[in-house]
């Protein structure tokens, strides 16, 4: 079922306690699109770049059945550019540069052929950017998944707010999850924020894993253990992509299909952090999918309690 | 199956966003020994106490089916005393008096009647004194636990080595995991724990649930988002007493069996934050304690793929 993925594609420039790189290929919607591709083709994105962007690089997300007719090359411009360094556990980061570029005057045209989109993932952008998005189209979609961040509830509230009423699922955080309610309690903060619009609410944990909330019911998907991570960046975004591509692949919007696609995001997302950016999301097998995803159905499987008794 | 628990039993004076006590009963072996008894029965305690202990309160652990024989008295002296109180997020806390009083000098007597234990609760306390305790029992348990903390770690390493070589399962924070270990990842962590003697480590990690590890399976068990974390104090000792006492029930130690009592040790923990002290742990129903274990099943229940897709 055809998806429609807006963010941004960008530069990042990465450091972590086991290594630096110099501008790679990110943003939102790179990871999105690249998480989403391993589920369900095309994924038709909308974005901008500068024309310092490879032409490799949108050949790569081509090959991986990203469809780049509403991605903009704006020749003249840069394209936009965040570096950043992250502490010892890999836990909280400090923001280097960040160059909006193209990104400060994006106005997100959608093609024609992107009219019919069933699912739409709004990846992290200022959130009037992606009000636009969905005032463009003509029909509304089946479902609208919000992500986004701190940075729009300090920035553009009454923005966000208007935004996330428009939506379907919102993805955010523990901590965005506190600061939007103004609650400490997850379970009160998922209340509160139920109520401004969304049917659905994700707060993901990083390491321990991400919750979905849906009316009075919770369901708690833990994270895979990991031996190794290496860079948690592109992790939420990923967790995204393979959210809303399961989503869109089974065409099934029931809590109970939700609980699936946080499961196939978390496996999606914890194959992200082993490599640096991208990296190890262009060389996924469904055979490595498919087995990350049972390691973590029995993560947390027992034996019903009359059969150990 | 009988069940010998040892650690503090302690005056606490808590103070918490929520609101402040004077000295409540307290006390690692306190919140084991009556999480335990909603499972199994009696409870035979080894711990010491000043004259300044309420014989109502030795009561209160009889009432609860635990045998006070071991409870050695000292009329002339003080009980262990801790304060401390809560940061606004109750994830972490200062201490602002330690007394140890009885608790420097105790000789953990075990009484003859205690002689067949065969499952044993370390609760934290001077590994010294947990190892005489094994020393002291005629017989090897069938399954010794240890719970431990940092504390121990800076200050008696290698009394504390020689204590873990002996037990068959380790308890400790993700923190505790890392420092013991000097590993960030859980993963490597908990290799290089077990190859300390343990066979099961049960790494801890508050809000977001509990870890258990054993030769190279990890089980995950969440916890259940609250509405209202009141105090935290003794949820760990909780735990470890809701686990031990679920495995002297059943008397079944796979790590089948052990991945329930981490989730009956976890519904266990629920109860008491959601009140001060011990209170919530006097007053449970097997009801109420079968309803919280279903919602931690239900937390993580997800259809198998064929009956979604």
């Amino acid at each position: 079922m055809s998806l429609l993925v807006i963010g941004s594609v960008a530069f990042d420039a990465l450091e972590t306690p086991f290594g630096k790189t110099d501008k790679i290929i990110g943003g939102a919607a790179t990871y999105i699109s690249l998480a989403a591709s391993y589920s369900t083709k095309p994924v038709n994105l909308v974005a901008v770049v500068g024309g310092d962007f490879p032409q490799s690089d949108i050949l790569t997300l081509e090959e991986h059945g990203v469809n780049v007719e509403g991605l903009q090359i704006k020749p003249d411009e840069k394209s936009f550019f965040w570096s950043g360094k992250y502490n010892k556990d890999l836990n909280s980061r400090e923001t280097i540069t960040t160059e909006l570029n193209v990104l400060g005057s994006f106005d997100p045209i959608i093609p024609d052929a992107y009219q019919d989109c069933k699912y739409l993932m709004l990846g992290n952008l200022a959130p009037q950017v992606q009000r636009l998005v969905v005032q463009r189209l003509v029909n509304r979609p089946k479902l609208i998944v919000l992500d986004t961040m701190n940075f729009w509830m300090d920035s553009a509230p009454d923005e966000l707010l208007a935004t996330i009423e428009m939506v379907d699922v919102l993805s955010i955080n523990d901590e965005e999850a506190r600061q939007l309610s103004g609650e400490y309690s997850l379970v009160k903060a998922a209340r509160k924020i139920l109520a401004l619009g969304p049917k659905f609410l994700i707060i993901k944990k990083g390491e321990h894993g991400a919750l979905l909330f849906h009316k009075n019911k919770v369901f708690y998907a833990p994270a895979l253990p990991l031996e190794e991570v290496f860079d948690p960046t592109g992790a939420g975004d990923t967790f995204a992509g393979g959210f809303i591509g399961h989503i869109a692949a089974t065409d099934d919007c029931s809590f109970e299909n939700l609980k699936r696609a946080v499961i196939h995001g978390s496996a999606m997302a914890s194959f992200c952090v082993e490599k640096f950016g991208t990296e190890r999301l262009l060389k996924l097998t469904q055979e490595e999918i498919e087995a990350r995803e049972a390691q973590f159905e029995e993560l947390v499987k027992v034996q019903p309690a009359s059969v150990v008794a």
